[in-house]
């Protein structure tokens, strides 16, 4: 059955093409331009299709938040991946098992015990495994800052295990997301950069190998315009964007392509409140960017074509649940449909098992996003 | 292989088997005594094994949040089941498909378009569906209130259609999650079955048919002392509890049956951090009981065995990564495991593919709860 934003089954998660392909196509340029490596990170949409377009006219290589998606998109085509979340130590066979079925998988550490365990394993499964050191550039959130003495004694220990393969330092300037507006976000890419470029330097001082720099987060990577001394970026978010990226002056609310369609069930004028049909397991309960205020509630309420409805705020989620508060609630009827645009994309498309792929109202296809934290050992090899 | 909590895949949502079956006796129990059917609501654990314990000893009818868990549900012996959310009336001719494959679907109204969006596609195919009138109790998210002449006009407008039966009133008193203590959510309790009682009462003295009377929260079914004419109640949470119930008052620490097993990725003693590798798409981010305030950030931590970590906060969660605040971090190492209690169980379960069953620490089993808003017609009939 050929659907569209008429009558997909509600709560839908739909990717408008044309944005997704506007978005992809400017941060590549970006990174063409600023010379660098675009390793585009998957996270936010979990889809092959959508990899596809971030990767196009590129190298290839992705980055990903779990070992499952390393998996996926590894036996999909996708052959040089990087895990960047610090592996945990009972995660090393798993990460050793799908580094095996991989020509590249990178792997991010911090500390020496996860040093020792995944060494250990390489060793125990006679596989070379390859490392980045995470680099702490002022988010706080993982790893070393590149004046830590630990830095340098972190790669020696990696560079003189016979079978770990040291590629360089990964940072990610996740505290963009408290900026607001362009201005405060080009200081945050700055300090990212300059840190990255710091821990690689100290590595290099110690005549030790440091081919990666890497950093990338999509605020900074969306207006940054020095990456001197960086190799890849790794932004993701950017493909799909939301109203989070929105409030803090990453994109306009015009880039952003997901959306959620619902279908109001519960209209109570004498209550001046509307009940659609798409809660917290449609848009989860990510509250967006309170820090600036600009879009209070969970996600910003618009007309199936994508007009801001003003006056209506999305005040509550339970589970299936969603309830608008607003006045002249008494113009919508049971069965009128809206479009959400999201505050965050990446917990939005993870919550739907398909993704409905939007243009100019039609659905012209459906991707479905990998899941979880296993691989699927019966995938097929391609 | 047969795993334990220390070598189960991180992030891992674990029941205990033991606490689930106490929560199921408890509850049934009370249903009993108070002179009601429990009809459980399944939402919030979604997997069959979970629903046969809650059915236990009693008639076996089911509540369930999406057409999706009607159906799977409704496939795996479960034969009189009630969506319990307003029916989108996009939705009708997937109600009435799923409706055709079991013995008893029973759909949710409170407006005479929803009722001839279900009339008119009940009549197409040939088919009678069954209708309840949901009440509003208080909660003001969903409902008619039980004096709004409105009530019985659309109970008339079901009973006059060939096609549709009316089964009677529906009310949820969700504003018993708003209370502190057991005082409080018995006065929410009594407000719920009075509400519900006097709707049953206005549609009887109009010579309407009124056989099911049913209301039911976690919150106010836990604590309830009366529930005089009402006929079913349809708890859920309560299967698992979490530590927002626990916080209010309808639960102890004790019973909550669902925790998170998580990896310690990062320590950071020189800013008082912690990582974890359970983010917000292993956790959700709800926030919790924050009118209470007894359980800031994202759940409560504990050691494996289950004692609360003092002096530690999970402050924040991104998709993957979840911060730990506290005091003498030190104390922890990379690979170290902890465990979660939860503030919402329905939000979390949502989020894995598996749920793992524990007994003393070892895992026993693995269910797998029901996704999405679509059905399978490939499922087989049971």
């Amino acid at each position: 059955m050929t659907h569209h934003l008429r009558t997909v089954p509600t709560p839908a998660a739909v990717i408008d093409l044309e944005r997704l392909k506007q978005n992809t196509r400017k941060m590549a340029a970006r990174a063409h331009r600023l010379g660098v490596q675009l390793r585009p990170h998957v996270k936010t949409h979990k889809c092959v299709e959508a990899a596809q377009l971030q990767a196009e006219g590129h190298f290839g290589g992705l980055a990903v938040s779990t070992l499952a998606e390393a998996d996926f998109f590894g036996q999909r085509g996708f052959d040089d991946i990087t895990f960047a979340v610090p592996l945990a130590p009972g995660r090393a066979p798993l990460a050793a098992q799908v580094a095996a079925r991989l020509r590249q998988l990178n792997l991010v550490v911090d500390h020496p015990t996860a040093v020792d365990a995944i060494g250990e394993e390489a060793r125990r499964r006679g596989q070379t495994l390859s490392l980045l050191i995470k680099v702490d550039c002022g988010y706080h959130r993982a790893g070393l800052l590149p004046d830590d003495p630990n830095l340098v004694r972190l790669a020696q220990q990696i560079h003189s295990h016979t079978h770990l393969n040291l590629l360089g330092v990964l940072a990610h300037g996740g505290h963009s997301y408290e900026c607001v507006g362009v201005q405060a976000i080009r200081v945050v890419a700055e300090q990212e950069r300059n840190m990255a470029v710091n821990a690689a330097a100290h590595l290099r001082n110690a005549n030790l190998p440091c081919p990666t720099v890497s950093v990338g987060s999509t605020p900074t990577m969306a207006v940054v315009e020095d990456l001197t001394g960086i190799t890849e970026i790794r932004p993701g978010n950017y493909a799909l964007f939301d109203h989070f990226q929105a409030d803090i002056g990453s994109c306009t609310p015009e880039d952003i392509a997901l959306s959620v369609i619902s279908e109001v069930i519960g209209v109570y004028p004498e209550r001046s409140t509307l009940l659609l049909d798409a809660g917290a397991l449609a848009l989860s309960k990510d509250p967006g960017a309170t820090h600036v205020g600009k879009t209070p509630g969970f996600g910003r309420l618009c007309t199936l074509d994508g007009h801001p409805l003003e006056g209506l705020t999305l005040t509550d989620l339970s589970q299936e649940h969603g309830k608008v508060k607003g006045s002249d609630v008494s113009r919508f009827t049971i069965g009128d449909r809206l479009r959400i645009l999201p505050h965050h994309s990446c917990l939005v498309t993870a919550l739907h098992e398909t993704l409905y792929v939007e243009q100019e109202g039609a659905i012209v296809d459906t991707w479905q996003p990998v899941r979880g934290w296993s691989i699927d050992d019966k995938a097929p090899k391609r």
